[in-house]
């Protein structure tokens, strides 16, 4: 599938952080960001532009703040093929902080909002706009708002944002492909002067299959993580989507060179992928936090006694 | 999804043994089978009927040769909700040591056939079909043959043969959803008087998916294995169809103690799932024999090279 607009982004570090409290180390973020580039991935997304004030940075690694100076020495010295988004969450984040982009080796912000929030997400990726970045909105749990509370918004964003792209975003990973169609085609129609992006998670193992047709269907900015890193069971493979794309910009070997090396290792030390509970809550449309607490505790393998306390508190 | 006609194939025990030489024990086929039926699953393939003048018993286990006495002692003492069915490849099989199904506690004899090899297939399943079983043809390796041989081949199997089904079999995991879609509709545009059915395999996280994708376009014979177990990448994971299914016949609660059980400490004897050497032989529509080579080498995490050595190797 060659099209020109297609943008890949890469948010291993910024998702990959919410199951290390973005505790990633410098060595490791640069070798991230030296295969991206080399790979000629569009975008890495370091982490979340959070407040210091809401958040301590002692409890929280550095890409839970990506202060511009902790970017610099990622980058610093390497070909920079990729440009650096962050994302900020609405209520999370001091904008008055944010430094215009001329000062800044951010390249995009991304606001990430409910569908209840969005003028609020409007308010802020305005003032990111202005500043000079590139800038998106994703709409987070849409498996759970699709009404015409989305219909609403879709119209808003349309009318007063100055985005580049507008993001669905399958936060319980429970999108098949017929609801993405759907979704891609509603944000299309309505939502007729930006760009659509996809970011799927994968607790069904839809992920990719997933980002294929939300592809199939005119969606343009695409996220993936380096061997499906992200909180539960992950997001789209980036590995997979290159080879997919088979645009002869990408370059899949320094991708798989970063999976034998860091990825492989990486996986003894912390958790992801396709995991029962995490599958479960994907079935069921629920947020992934019920199974990320059964599998620090005791239970972690008692599946059947997980599903049985899901479908009863479905039934509240 | 619910469509009454939808037959779910349980084939955990005969494309699983592909990885461990068919020798599953019995306590444990007996706990797949006991789980199965409780399930609802309505079939369940316990391994291949190979002839023991082709193939020795010292070096395979009982579940290459599926004796009658064999499946007897599984199934004795437990509900047969679930039939029992068993695969013979072309050249394979003696069909003259196949009994008449009413000495038999087998209830379907599935063909698995190349292309080129059909002929014979639908000799031999018109053999079985005579016999009393329920009969289908596996096409393997269809994303090599997708030309005029097949379309040939589809005339020729629904004019000559007795088969209940003709399954598209994804043996290299290479195919996307839109082909999926083209050869659902294909399949069903020809072969008129049978059912279709769909096995995948997982080598890039699509077995599910595609398996979804068929069954949007009328494929009723759907086949998955506990946990995804089976060759490679392995299979579609069952406990997902079963979930997207949402068919009151089905129960997923047996299915999950089956792999809490079961299936996660033996995945620590045995490898199956998503590998980066199966995902690259997918995306590149090879067999994964020279991947499932590597990962028995000291090269299992060279993916670059291994990469590498199938791009040379197209270009012969």
């Amino acid at each position: 599938m060659y099209r020109e607009q297609i943008k890949v982004l890469d948010c291993t570090i910024r998702d990959g952080g919410l199951i290390n409290n973005h505790d990633f180390d410098r060595r490791f973020v640069r070798a991230v960001y030296k295969a991206l580039s080399e790979a000629g991935v569009d975008y890495m997304e370091m982490g979340y532009k959070n407040s210091k004030e809401l958040f301590s940075s002692k409890e929280y690694g550095l890409w839970k703040f990506c202060d511009d100076d902790e970017i610099r020495k990622i980058i610093d010295g390497i070909e920079p093929k990729t440009k650096i988004s962050v994302m900020v969450d609405v209520g999370r984040v001091d904008i008055d902080e944010i430094t215009p982009k001329s000062e800044s080796h951010v390249d995009m912000i991304r606001t990430a909002a409910y569908v209840k929030d969005i003028d609020k997400a409007i308010f802020m990726a305005n003032n990111f706009a202005e500043k000079g970045y590139e800038t998106t909105i994703n709409i987070m749990a849409i498996s759970r708002d699709q009404g015409s509370e989305l219909e609403e918004a879709l119209h808003q964003i349309e009318q007063e944002s100055k985005i580049g792209a507008l993001y669905i975003v399958d936060s319980f990973g429970a999108l098949y492909q017929e609801p993405v169609e759907h979704l891609v085609k509603q944000f299309r129609s309505i939502v007729k002067t930006k760009e659509v992006g996809f970011h799927g998670h994968n607790h069904q193992q839809l992920a990719f299959s997933n980002t294929i047709e939300a592809i199939i269907h005119g969606a343009n900015y695409l996220d993936g993580t380096v061997y499906g890193i992200g909180r539960a069971a992950g997001n789209c493979p980036l590995e997979l989507l290159i080879g997919f794309l088979k645009n002869p910009k990408f370059d899949i070997r320094p991708v798989l060179d970063l999976i034998s090396h860091e990825f492989i290792p990486l996986r003894q030390k912390i958790e992801w992928g396709y995991i029962i509970p995490y599958a479960i809550a994907g079935m069921m449309n629920e947020h992934p936090r019920a199974a990320m607490e059964l599998r620090k505790s005791s239970k972690k393998e008692d599946y059947r006694g997980f599903y049985e306390s899901l479908v009863s508190t479905g039934l509240d």
